[in-house]
């Protein structure tokens, strides 16, 4: 680095730090947390299923998501096969749609999971089979519910009492009966960051089954001609990687559907688990075992209805960020390096990238971490205490705090994140006037474009 | 409320809470909260300059951004009169840029501060003086460069050394002289939140007083005969409340200032002090009083000038917030309610709203607060703890983390947060497929629809 300054000052600078990289593995990629088909040539070119990453640079710009449909649509198989069936397995759209991830997830065969009318059109919009979707969302607003009985979808997971009365009200209408699904909260602790937590009953979701909430609703839906009640639903949280919260709600939930049939003499033949598998976001992260998750999922309810003496109900679940999560990455080019002195002793050096918090808020909004690696040819130097900056007016647009890089990254190299394919895009903004990066996805040699690149004429073209 | 039911479960509830509205006042709108002409009529309907803010949701939707265009002429105004001259106050504008509010900003005669390519395009589609615009960015690509030098911006604010080698070779390869300031990192600690300080020195913006690399890159800047070195900036955070930080920081800058005329022989007629200026979200809130600000750092920097023996400069300023946050609220519509019981004694009322993490995510993101009213009607029940969520498929999304409302707020009523007018649209996400709200500037009993709503067409019309 030429033109780096050291500054001596106090701050609140750690020095205790996540050490990752010893020198020279920087140029490893983890098959753990990069997509399936990555691979980096001897020249340190990294390609995605045969795509050179620079070259997709040149094409399209940067910052650019490249999404590996292989390693998108190889998971989708993975987790149908685990659950037995690929409609039992609902891709949480919420984490990464567009109309072509919904056309893959429909063609291999897995239902979807919306929770919103924009997600739900777009699905529909991509001709997704509709008996293939179930409908969430905490506040679901007529146009929504109305949509959602019009398009004739699988279920419409039901999250409140006035949800009950609005949805009958709306399939009476229109002449139909509309399967649904209660939402309970089980009150089981997935053990994870309070903002995507949902386990806890302090929050907006569902109905407690501790308090009687959820057996009540269960009646009231089942009381409706227009609704035909057909199981439970619960969701323990995101990004876990303990296993047993998922057992458990699903013993929680079960005890309750063998109390329901009894009441109401009818079997519900539904039980809808939800999502929350932990992925690997480093090179320290082991991965949820989905499959072995599966299993015991499904031998415990097995267990449970032998218990119960009732017939096992179908697990359904919804997996969106082990779908796409580690099938996507962001490329940036590296722009602005500073060093800068945190203590009288520490250096840390500052990388700025042509992005940030506009294309990926995670780290600022849940203090995610990130697998970073430049692509564009392989790095040598003896590694620093680095911090990834975006390019944003903000102090706070970060997008990995606390590393050790080489010292030899330079102007000009592309850096890339993994696992950038879930809550990524789906949460772009539009600060500091950043326009939301185009989005490629790669197979067999070959790359599409999916989303285009926004432009300041498409901000402009909405102002009156 | 027909359809609540209590829930009995520990939760990580909190007995201690800010307590503002005491029974009755819910009906108030804090004048130093509220936008200048808000005002509620004997039946509890509250307009904005003679606009009915029901009437705006009737016919634009909800969420909708409404904009007191008065409001935010009257802080320019006030700026302009505190600091001497309205060019002398660049509307920062990354807390909320269309071209309709650079046009107000024309208008009133002050700069601008944009802090990115795309901040700059816009403003140059309005038509605004390039003459009169600031640049800012910690990471200014070549494009953006380019654009400053070819628009004949007023000033760049060099930001590394880096910079200064890119801004000279553009600036001469266009045959031009740039005027430049450099930005400083003084060392004050604005005791303010960690993301949205920029006083500390372990950070990515500036040039640190403390160790030289200020002086140094002063130096480098003069010696180019395609930059005209013209002064000083910097920038001690964010929604600041101690303007002790401020004159601290302008002291130091002027002992940089007038070290750098002595080496160099020549005046630098430009100490630009940045913004963060705080204003009152919630009623507890005092906002910094801006005219006393502007009168002690002129004091102050005139009598430090005395003491050094050299002329004063002229100040600068880059309020954003101060300017366009209490212009604006965030009108939304009232949709699920539900009662859960977070401990065996208390109760904690969720308010469900139309919009969410997507038009507003400072609370998720800074722990931020607002104050929220019913601006539909007058309420009167009595008032219970109440958190306001908003429709997204995440239990972190709330705008309203705990509040004592009336307990007689009812769906379809429309509840409008204030002071939204900063990085609250200037943040929307695409998150849930929810599209962008419109903005309607409302000014003496005329509305105007600024930005039209985003439509699914929208988002679809980028896919390939």
């Amino acid at each position: 680095m030429d033109h780096v300054v050291g500054i001596q000052y106090t701050s609140s600078y750690s020095p205790t730090k996540r050490v990752t990289f010893a020198e020279g593995d920087f140029n490893g990629l983890p098959a753990h947390v990069w997509p399936k088909n990555a691979s980096r040539d001897d020249s340190g070119v990294v390609s995605i299923a045969g795509v050179s990453l620079p070259e997709l640079a040149e094409e399209f710009g940067t910052p650019l998501f490249v999404v590996d449909e292989d390693d998108f649509r190889s998971r989708c198989r993975a987790l149908a096969r685990a659950y037995g069936a690929p409609e039992r397995v609902h891709y949480a759209s919420k984490a990464f749609l567009t109309r072509a991830i919904a056309r893959w997830v429909a063609e291999e065969g897995l239902s979807l999971d919306v929770a919103s009318y924009g997600e739900l059109r777009v699905a529909l919009a991509a001709d997704f089979p509709a008996e293939r979707i179930t409908a969430h969302g905490n506040n679901k607003q007529a146009e929504y519910l109305q949509l959602c009985v019009e398009s004739g979808v699988e279920h419409v997971v039901l999250d409140s009492f006035q949800e009950i009365e609005e949805l009958a009200v709306e399939a009476e209408r229109q002449g139909k009966v509309q399967p649904v699904l209660v939402r309970v909260t089980p009150g089981v602790d997935a053990h994870t960051h309070e903002f995507i937590a949902t386990s806890h009953e302090d929050q907006k979701f569902g109905f407690s089954l501790a308090t009687g909430a959820a057996f009540k609703a269960a009646l009231e839906a089942h009381e409706h001609p227009s609704l035909n009640l057909r199981g439970l639903h619960c969701h323990v949280g995101s990004q876990v990687f303990d296993a047993d919260g998922f057992s458990l709600a699903a013993e929680r939930l079960m005890g309750l559907l063998s109390k329901l049939q009894q009441e109401l003499g009818t079997k519900l033949p539904v039980l809808d688990l939800g999502g929350g598998y932990g992925i690997a976001y480093t090179e320290n992260d082991t991965p949820l075992d989905v499959e072995k998750v599966a299993k015991d999922l499904i031998s415990r309810v097995r267990a449970q209805a032998e218990v119960l003496g009732i017939e096992a109900p179908e697990i359904m679940v919804e997996p969106g960020r082990a779908i796409a999560g580690p099938s996507t990455v962001t490329v940036y080019e590296v722009g602005t390096i500073k060093d800068v002195n945190v203590t009288d002793e520490h250096t840390r050096r500052y990388i700025a990238v042509n992005g940030g918090m506009s294309d990926n808020i995670r780290p600022a909004l849940y203090q995610a971490e990130y697998d970073a690696r430049v692509v564009s040819r392989l790095c040598d130097g003896e590694v620093t205490d680095t911090r990834v900056v975006g390019s944003h007016c903000e102090s706070g647009d970060i997008l990995i705090a606390d590393e050790r890089f080489p010292n030899d990254i330079r102007p000009g190299d592309l850096l890339a994140l993994a696992a950038t394919g879930a809550y990524c895009f789906a949460m772009t903004s539009r600060y500091n006037m950043f326009s939301r990066p185009a989005v490629v996805s790669v197979n067999d040699g070959e790359a599409r474009l999916m989303v285009r690149r926004e432009t300041i004429e498409d901000f402009l073209a909405l102002e009156g």
